[in-house]
């Protein structure tokens, strides 16, 4: 069940500007026990929003490393979404309108102190665990580099402690998508939704990759008898445009554009003397790490995941076997439940 | 320097519709002998013209594979395209306006039809060596399947035989971009101007790659003191809007989904009994073929590279190590002549 909190205080935006009174929503699973001690604290991607159990199938049940009856399991939706959480499509209480295109921009580190007021709102002093994929584990790397002390164990899947200039030119591409549609910049919910679409099929082919569209989206026998035809009749145009036409319905590009923000600016060094020094100050005495690679990331490799591993002092690295390029998060549960359970556990 | 040939007969495309003496853009290089026994051809890939010179450098050039002292090199504009050859910003005869978005739907095979009448015109029968990279190897596969006895060289460079699902999915984004720029479908020629720059920087990705991004578009050292600020100051950011605005500066959003239809519909084995059954054909007695794949090639990947040349009998492969993705098919010439030259004078 989605649950609602409005902080007190203004927050003041890295970038400029304030959200005054901003509403954080956010779901819990499980219960908090006595000593506060089994808090984990779950950190979406992009697109999703703060009901874990339905984007993160087979987590947060009885077999999962998210188990309810054991773990207190908190996800927020971030800032700058349109799941709940204060985002361009809110009121701007200064106006009596929605905010549009004129919502302040965002970095991680406003999202993560969005996260930190929530907490205080709930009560929650130490964190057993901080979990975070893809862009969730930007939020979980730049939290813990924030507080090391308040956590006992940083799971981050599939993710970078900066935005690489690959991401960074996908989301580029992104961005160009959405303004090359006219209609961004109207003041209503679904401006720019055809490059949304765009967008988001871009988006697809660097979580998928090669390997996961060519097991998945090979023509079905019978088609071949259509072409030559339009070329819109592939099974993989097809699916673009259905992936873009799903997006539509639940999103909207000002949300898109802020969060992609937060994404571009990502650097856990900006001001802690590079990456290299902030991820030193993670090897402290009580906090253990892991960080899992999928062998078929397009947008966070393989090779950029061990080199994070590599930075982390004492961590754990893993690699997950899918063919599903970066999605395999998503999807191989199996591999991360074995994983993650025991590291959950795990002392040094 | 650039010629044009007037084609005498009607073009009948395959997907219907016919061309009325279309016009044919080509470039040669070096002389024909008296013989005709030195020709060849080179296919151009997705947005090149037919310069060949131009847009491969070290190739055309006495230490290169199409040394203009030894062949006589060939390349033809494809149709679709804008550069001499006709395509949707030519004038219909029937009406006497551009075609714009009335251009019929081409195939590969159209295109491989328009290369055989410009041969024609020309007086070339046999051709020792037909050479395609990319889309250019579409051309070239094509045409050997369709008349293998013509040719005694094929190479096919970063290819393949049949458009893959992840090639059409980015295709299919491609044109999810364009169509969202709402200009598209007015009659000028830079209708969908801003759609076709954001389909370019999304083809970019693709031809470059993580690593060839991560390698080549790093911030510069003194901008980590703008950053934080608006994502667009990223390295990566303006390398993806340059990228897009100079393509639109040469190219026109019709001609580029006039080609993109031939990409999709591109089917070696249609009408012929499957791929695997065309390419056998392939093993002839006077044809000797060269495969060659590209280490981090993310549209036609390493793997289905060496699909291909095993679905080739008696061909030969070999792979370039080259960081820069697909487009390593352009930069990575001291390797291409060092396995193209001795591969043109090869006998079995």
């Amino acid at each position: 069940m989605m649950h609602l909190a409005r902080l007190d205080e203004p927050l003041r935006l890295e970038l400029g500007g304030t959200l005054e009174q901003p509403e954080i929503a956010y779901h819990t699973f499980g219960t908090l026990n006595a000593e506060g001690s089994n808090v984990v604290w779950v950190c979406h991607a992009l697109t999703a929003n703060s009901d874990v159990a339905d984007w993160w199938p087979h987590t947060v049940e009885e077999a999962g490393f998210l188990d309810p009856s054991r773990w207190f399991v908190v996800c927020a939706n971030v800032l700058g979404s349109c799941y709940g959480t204060t985002g361009p499509l809110s009121l701007n209480p200064a106006t009596g309108e929605p905010y549009y295109e004129s919502f302040p921009r965002l970095t991680m580190r406003d999202v993560v102190e969005a996260h930190r007021r929530l907490a205080g709102h709930l009560g929650i002093g130490h964190i057993h665990a901080v979990v975070g994929a893809s862009v969730g584990g930007f939020q979980a790397i730049e939290w813990a580099v924030a507080e090391p002390q308040r956590f006992s164990r940083l799971a981050l899947i599939a993710t970078a402690p900066k935005a690489s200039p690959w991401a960074i030119a996908i989301d580029e591409t992104q961005r160009m998508a959405i303004f090359a549609d006219s209609t961004y910049g109207e003041h209503r919910p679904d401006a720019g939704a055809a490059g949304l679409a765009a967008a988001r099929a871009l988006g697809l082919l660097t979580y998928r990759g090669p390997e996961g569209y060519n097991l998945s989206q090979q023509n079905h026998a019978d088609a071949a008898c259509v072409l030559p035809g339009l070329p819109s009749q592939h099974r993989a145009c097809t699916y673009q445009r259905h992936q873009g036409d799903k997006l539509i319905r639940r999103f909207n590009a000002y949300s898109y554009v802020a969060i992609l923000d937060t994404f571009d600016t990502h650097d856990v060094g900006r001001g802690r003397g590079g990456v290299e020094a902030a991820l030193a100050s993670l090897g402290s005495e009580g906090l253990d790490t892991m960080v899992v690679g999928l062998s078929t990331d397009l947008i966070f490799t393989p090779a950029e995941m061990r080199q994070l591993a590599a930075m982390i002092p004492g961590s754990k690295f893993a690699e997950i076997s899918s063919p599903l390029g970066h999605d395999g998060f998503l999807v191989e549960y199996q591999q991360l439940n074995k994983l993650l359970i025991p590291f959950m556990e795990w002392k040094k």
